[in-house]
C-alpha cells in the first residue's frame, strides 16, 4: 500500500493541470516542503499559508496548521479538490487513475478490488506518508547515550531551549506537533496573513490565531518558518519566537547556540528509488492546465 | 559529475520561483516528459512547444525541436534564463548555488574549484542527462536474437513500420533523433502552433516547418505527440504520420499493429535514489514566485 501511495504522491495527474503532485509542495528532496513562503497552486495561485513538512507528519495530533483534518488520510483529499491547489475533483482524479491499467492492477493487489475510490487513494497516500520518518538525528544519538554526538555549543543551545521555555510547546517525539498555541502569546505577531488558525475550525474566539505547533525535526530544511512563512532563517525565527511567545530578547550568541541545537534535529531523509509511474491509456482524461 | 548534475536537475532553486526544476517538464517518473501538450513555465506561462523527452537525448544530432542547441550542455542553459520557463538568469542561478555550502563542496570535488559558474552547472546537468539511456527494450532483446521477445502482431507492426517508410526517418540507435524533416511532407499538417522549426535557426525558407525527428524509444510514455503535442494517442499519431508524411491511410488494424510494435520500444527507465538537496543558507536569495 505504501508503494502504491508513493506513486500517487508523485503523480501530477491527480491535479487538473497534470503538473502538480503532492511532491510539488511537499518535496521529499527538500525536507518535505517547497521552501517557498506560501505555496504555488493551480494556475500559479498564491496559497494562503506556508506548506508544512510532510516528514514525521504522522506524529502530529491533527493535520493542517489549524488541525482541520484529523489524520493524514483526511488531509490527503484536501489539496486534490482545492481550486487553488491541485484544482481537481475527487471524482475526476479517481476517473483518471481508473483509466490507467497499471494503477488498476496495483490497486487490485492492495485492496482486493480494481474499482478505485478516493478512500483507497487517500489511504494509500497516507500509508506512504507514515513511512516518512527521519530517525537517527544527532540529537537522537545523543539522547541514546552518544556523548560525542553534540558539540558544546549545541549542548548549550539545548540548555537554553529548555530553560527559556521553548520546550513547553516543542516537546515529545516530534519536538512539537502535539498542541495548538496562540501565535503571539506575550506580544502580537505582525503579519499580513489572514489565516485565523484554530478559530476557523471551532468558531471559538479563544482559538483565534491558535496554530498547531510545528515539529522541529528537520527544521534546518523546512525554511521559511511559521504559518505565514514570515521568518526566512532560523536566526530570525528564534528571535521572533523569543519575543512574541516568551517575552524574551535573545542575544545573538544565544540565538546562535539555539540554532546550532536545532540543526542537530536533522534526521536521515527518506531514501528510496524515484518512482516510475504507469502510463496513461488512450481513454485517460488529458490534463487541462490552461482551461 | 553526474551525481552533482542529478541534484541540479531536481533543484527548483535554479528557477526564479523556486518551484520549477528541469524535472518539472522532463519528469523522470513519466518518460522524461511532462505529458502536457505544451509545458507550464514561470507564472503558469504556456510554452510554445511540446517538451521532448530527456531520455536518450544524448543520441540526438542536436537539442530542441529546431536543433538550436548543439548539445545537452548548451540546451541546459536555455530554460534557466527563458522568461517563460524558469524565468531566472544564469548569474542569479549561479549566485543561489554559490550560497549553498553543500553545492560548493560538491562542485569543488568535481571541478577542483569552489567557484561555481554556469559552464560547470550545465556541464554537470548534461553529464547526468547522458546517463538517462533506456536499454533492454523488448525490441532490443529481439534484435539480439530473443525470438520470444515480440509477439506476432508486434512483428507484423515492425514489418509495416519498415515497408510503409516510417523507418526512412525513424532509424538508428534512437529510432529517430538524427535528422530534420518537414512536418507535412506530402500533405499539410494542420496546427495552431506558430513554431517555424529549423527555419528559426537557419533563416532558410526551405527549412520552414522542418523539425528534428523525435526518438521513438519510450514513445509509449511520451504522449502527447509532435512538436505541438497535437496527437493525444499513438493511434492518432500513427494515423497522422501516415497521411501527412507518407501519403498513406493506414487501416485500423495496421495502426494497431504499428502501435503494438512501438510499445516494444519502451526500455528500462532510469533507476536511482531520489536525490536529497543541500539546504539553502541564510544568505541564499529567496524564491520570488509572485514578484
Amino acid at each position: 500500500m505504501a508503494e502504491l501511495g508513493k506513486k500517487l504522491f508523485f503523480d501530477p495527474r491527480i491535479s487538473k493541470s497534470g503538473f502538480i503532485s503532492c511532491n510539488s509542495c511537499h518535496n521529499l528532496s527538500m525536507g518535505g516542503t517547497d521552501n517557498i513562503q506560501s505555496s504555488i497552486g493551480h494556475k500559479w495561485n498564491q496559497g494562503p499559508i506556508n506548506a508544512p513538512t510532510v516528514l514525521n507528519s504522522s506524529l502530529n495530533l491533527a493535520q493542517f496548521w489549524d488541525g482541520r483534518a484529523k489524520d493524514l488520510q483526511e488531509q490527503a483529499g484536501g489539496p486534490i479538490a482545492n481550486p487553488g491547489e491541485m484544482g481537481f475533483t475527487h471524482e475526476l482524479a479517481v476517473g483518471v487513475l481508473q483509466s490507467i491499467p497499471g494503477y488498476v492492477t496495483e490497486y487490485q493487489q492492495v485492496f482486493g478490488s480494481g474499482k478505485i475510490d478516493i478512500d483507497g487513494v487517500t489511504k494509500a497516500i497516507a500509508t506512504f506518508e507514515e513511512t516518512l520518518v527521519t530517525p537517527n538525528s544527532r540529537f537522537d544519538k545523543w539522547l541514546l547515550g552518544d556523548d560525542s554526538a553534540l558539540s558544546n555549543d549545541e549542548l548549550a543551545g539545548y540548555t537554553l531551549f529548555k530553560q527559556s521555555g521553548c520546550v513547553a510547546c516543542h516537546n515529545g517525539s516530534a519536538v512539537g506537533g502535539n498542541s495548538y498555541q496562540k501565535m503571539g502569546m506575550v506580544a502580537p505577531y505582525k503579519t499580513a496573513s489572514k489565516a485565523e488558525g484554530r478559530f476557523a475550525v471551532t468558531g471559538k474566539e479563544s482559538d483565534r490565531l491558535k496554530f498547531k505547533v510545528p515539529t522541529l525535526r528537520n527544521v534546518e530544511l523546512t525554511y521559511p518558518y511559521f504559518h505565514d512563512g514570515g521568518a526566512a532563517t532560523l536566526m530570525e525565527a528564534v528571535d521572533i519566537m523569543g519575543r512574541v511567545q516568551l517575552g524574551k530578547q535573545f542575544t545573538n550568541e544565544e540565538k546562535m547556540k539555539i540554532v546550532a541545537f536545532l540543526k542537530t534535529l536533522t534526521g536521515e531523509q527518506p531514501s528510496f528509488m524515484l518512482p516510475i509511474l504507469p502510463p496513461s491509456s488512450d481513454t485517460t482524461l488529458r490534463p487541462a492546465p490552461f482551461e
